[in-house]
Order: C-alpha cells, then structure tokens, then sequence
C-alpha cells in the first residue's frame, strides 16, 4: 500500500487507473462513486476535483481505447503502401494496443450502450470497424487478398480473434510474447505449412 | 402465438427450448423458475414434472452444446487421416455446431462458474479445448502447420475467432452461407493472396 497516491498526488490518470479496474470488477452499472471513493482511497469530492461524475470518467477510460486504435490508422505505415500491408500493420497495432492497454480496451468491449457516452464509444468502435473493412476492400480489390474473401466477414473474424485476447492474456503471462506475431501470421498466412 | 405449445405438449425439449433464450437474456443468475413458467405459458409445477429445477435445465442447455461440440471429435473425419485435416474437420464442425445450436454454445460461452454445474460445464470447455490443442500439436510435429505454430495460442485464438460469431451471427443473415468455410479458409490458409 506504500505506493498507493495519496489524495495530493493524484492525477486524472492514476485516477482512471483505479477506475477502469473497478468498472471492469463490478461492471459500470454496477459502480458507484463511492465504489470509486473507497477504491482510490480518496473523497468524492477529491474526485469530483478532477471529473464531472462517473460518465465522464467512464469516456476519459473508453477515449483512450479509442485513441489508441484509431491512432494505428493514421501511422505511416497504414496510410501508404500496398493495401495488404496497410491491413497487415493495423491488425498489428491494433493487437499490440489491446495488450499494452488492457484494461482500457476490456472496458470499451463491454460496452453496451446504455448511456450517451456508451452510445458514443459503440459508434466509434463501429467507425473503426469500417475503417478496417474499407481497407480489407480495397485489398481484395488490389488482388492482394484471396477473391472469396468477403470483407465485412472477414473484418468480423479477425476482430473477434484479436478481441478474444482480452478473456485470457495476462501482462507477463508466458504467451506474451509474440502474441501480436501470432495474430498476424495465422490471419494473414494461416496456420498451414 | 398460436404455434406456442400448451402443457399437454411441452416436451423436455421444446421447455429447452424456451430456457435458453430466457438464460440469454436475463442471465442464469437473474432467471427464476417464476420467469421460466411465464416465458413458457406452463405453471411451475409443469416445469417440475420435467425437471428438477433450474440447475437441471441449465445442465441440460449447455449439455446439448458440449455434447454437439463433443461429437465433432468422433467424427470418422477427425479421427483418422492426417492431423491438418483432422484439425480442419474440427474446425469447420465446430463452427457448424455453433451456428446450428447457437442459443446453447452462447449460453455455454456465458457460463462463469458459480454452481456446481457450471464448474461442470467449464471443465468440460477446457477438455475439448485441450482436445483440440493436441490435434494442433500432432499437426505442428508432422510438420503440417508451420514451424512457429505455438499449439496453445495457435488454440486460444481460433477459438476466439470461432466464439465471437455468437456476437453478430442471427439464422439467415446475409452472411450465414459461408461463415464456416470462411473460418477454416482463414485460420488455415490465411488471408493474403
């Protein structure tokens, strides 16, 4: 507990540390202010000193998920090159930023939409989603990809294999490594010799 | 409303039906026998004249998934011929299984624990999947994979690829034809041309 910051040091981002645990623990729903008071181990009002409520904290928490993946988009490698290499360096990224920011990303795949901000983020992640079926397109357009592959389809299986890493992956676990290498060797090349 | 089956011709199976579609929704925990009888258009003690009580429709629903999951495995195809292929056969079976017996697979994805027959059922998810990780294993040492396949991984992320489809797969989507072939082409061809 000697590491523990005390209600001086904390900031908005050792806050939503606390927060996003206890939100992935109990469920939004499930989570009150107080929950979050006795988690950080400092007052609502030290609280209410940094955000609005409990929404807020939640958009801040699925935000950086967002930022996060969406930031892969815009990185040089995923907007020149060959469209196959663009997919293959998002599915990548998209994998490393799962598992460098896990428990921002459970939280934002568990939303279900029952606030504003919920309603926001599930918007968002379907934005990316199209963002990625676009380039599946575009790949499968170029010839680069084989001709069945239908790009919506093919968008929602690899999703729900990167996606399924937040059920079983643990910092330090001994797969860590090489769990984005797998991702996208058996994506791209599959799993036959 | 008129194809609902009155008490005379409820069936195990046609109760079954109805529980598991109310387990989805609500919830195991959330579910009471009062909910059951309601969803069902039976009393009570209808529901009793069949079954024990909750647990025992529970066993049964997630049951009727690991029995089909199961199945796949004594299969002629998955028991003779070579690993690769025998790893094949399993994977496009067990996701025929999951699209033919959705509402029991999702159910059975759900369970978490809490009972005994929960702790039944994860048990029996974690046999078939170490099932299906030793056919990876024997297919990795008759070089039929490729060399970097690292057989517990290589499993964990097809199964996530598999078992996201209960997310967005509804009986006669348009995307229903082919979600199979598409599974087992990318896992085990990849998708680059």
């Amino acid at each position: 507990m000697a590491d523990t910051p005390n209600r001086t040091t904390y900031t908005v981002e050792s806050l939503l540390a606390v927060t996003v645990q206890v939100f992935n623990a109990r469920g939004y729903d499930g989570t009150s202010m107080e929950d979050l008071s006795r988690a950080a181990g400092i007052s609502k009002s030290s609280i209410y000193h940094h955000v609005r409520g409990k929404e807020e904290l939640l958009r801040l928490a699925v935000g950086r998920a967002l930022d996060g993946l969406f930031g892969t988009l815009d990185e040089p490698a995923a907007t020149s090159g060959r469209p196959v290499d663009r997919l293959e360096h998002v599915v990548r990224r998209t994998t490393e930023v799962l598992l460098t920011e896990l428990p921002y990303v459970t939280l934002l795949l568990r939303v279900r939409g029952n606030t504003g901000t919920e309603q926001w983020a599930l918007e968002r992640r379907r934005d990316f989603d199209h963002r990625v079926a676009e380039l599946v397109r575009e790949a499968v357009a170029a010839g680069e990809l084989r001709a069945q592959v239908e790009p919506r389809l093919a968008t929602r299986l690899l999703f729900g294999m990167i996606n399924s890493i937040v059920e079983w992956y643990r910092p330090g676990s001994p797969q860590a490594d090489g769990v984005a290498e797998a991702v996208v060797r058996l994506a791209f090349d599959g799993l036959r010799a």
